[in-house]
């Protein structure tokens, strides 16, 4: 393979695909997709439905499997890396599989800079292994963007500072002096373990895409609805992607 | 005017446009251009290539200039409120000017959650008139996406929280237990005065577009660089748009 794309590709709307990663998405001649489960067969579904509606050219599909990761190990980094050295490991295989000349694609949800992996296990791969592609990134809608727009806000304040975390880290602590705080990767609502005063929630699944799910208010106020639409929702799909914002006010 | 689209453009490159927003513009009657002067003539023209290149029904081109903020007020949020108020009059002075039945839409560069005033600005256009248009934002691929996809490089650390912010807040001090940083609105080169310590800094002018300029290293090292490419990129181009993510070692 002598050139990875590794596409940002919006957050599971189609539409959110840019001119520029159909460009790329056009020039490809192998495209490689995770699937994981039962859980995960949806986005599949999602990237092929991509792959159908924008590219006009013959192209491969590879499907790859994507181990889980090891819950045995008790530290969270070491789990983490011990899972990317695994994905590393069958991206290396997959990729040595290709033909020499040949361009690959990773389609990445959201924007590959922000709370994804990609990048760094691709690093990993170029490090152990003698496999030497060209790799270019091209950018996409993130699930910042995609929850702003559909609530029609600005995701800061005037001229202030806004911080990106995880639901591990909002549970161990405001972070300090924000006043816009976006938390991602919360599997354990982690909105409704905090002191709601004064903090306004903007909650959003399945961000942009048509089945879209919008509840904002008072924390105090909406955590418990947001809990049990968020459980429905996830029981319904099979799977969800949430994201919110909290505000001070 | 009865809907008025804010439409994420991405950061100046035509090919960031997303379907989305490509179809948004296919419904759009009368799109308002903002040209502020000569240093901004280039952004205008970036905005008529876009609505040129995709737009395929006919459409009304609006300009109209937006005037600079009054440096004289000396509190930074009362400088920026005051100048809110004027570009709101002039909004609301455009949209009662455009028929009735008509779709309108503003382009906002990157992003129209980030770090812009558009969203801010037309909630006290509601508030302040009777214009009682829908609003629907498209969003876009963000300037921090560019950044982080020009080098191929992860925003975040694993697991870590980001925070985004301002020149002038940097310069007041390095957030408090952050590890990646991202400057936007630096006017002011804050990068060369703040202790370089182990720093790493990922700097982009222009990014995503052709001119793009990349410089990346430790801080100590490469902060006089920045500097003097910035001060010739900007006198070459009348104008500059740079980021840039500094990530502690």
């Amino acid at each position: 393979m002598k050139k990875l794309f590794v596409i940002g590709i919006g957050t599971g709307n189609p539409e959110h695909l840019s001119m520029q990663a159909i460009a790329a998405l056009n020039t490809t001649d192998v495209i490689f997709i995770p699937t994981k489960g039962e859980e995960k067969s949806a986005l599949a579904a999602i990237r092929t439905t991509i792959c159908e509606r924008y590219i006009s050219r013959p192209y491969e599909l590879v499907e790859y499997p994507i181990s889980a990761r090891n819950e045995a190990i008790g530290d969270y980094t070491q789990r983490v890396f011990d899972w990317h050295d695994l994905i590393a490991t069958s991206y290396a295989e997959m990729f040595s599989k290709a033909p020499e000349d040949a361009t690959g694609a990773l389609l990445v949800w959201g924007d590959p800079g922000l709370y994804d992996s990609t990048l760094r296990i691709l690093e990993s791969v170029k490090t152990r292994t003698d496999l030497a592609f060209d790799l270019e990134v091209i950018p996409g809608i993130t699930a910042i963007a995609a929850l702003t727009a559909a609530f029609a806000i600005p995701l800061n304040t005037i001229g202030n500072p806004v911080t990106i975390t995880t639901g591990r880290k909002l549970a161990a602590g405001w972070p300090d002096g924000a006043d816009s705080v976006v938390v991602m990767l919360d599997g354990n609502k982690t909105y409704a373990g905090i002191d709601p005063e004064n903090l306004h929630i903007y909650w959003a699944a399945y961000a942009g895409m048509g089945d879209q799910i919008l509840i904002e208010g008072p924390l105090a106020e909406v955590r418990d609805q947001i809990s049990a639409t968020r459980d429905a929702a996830r029981a319904r799909h099979g799977w969800i992607m949430d994201i919110y914002l909290l505000r001070q006010s």
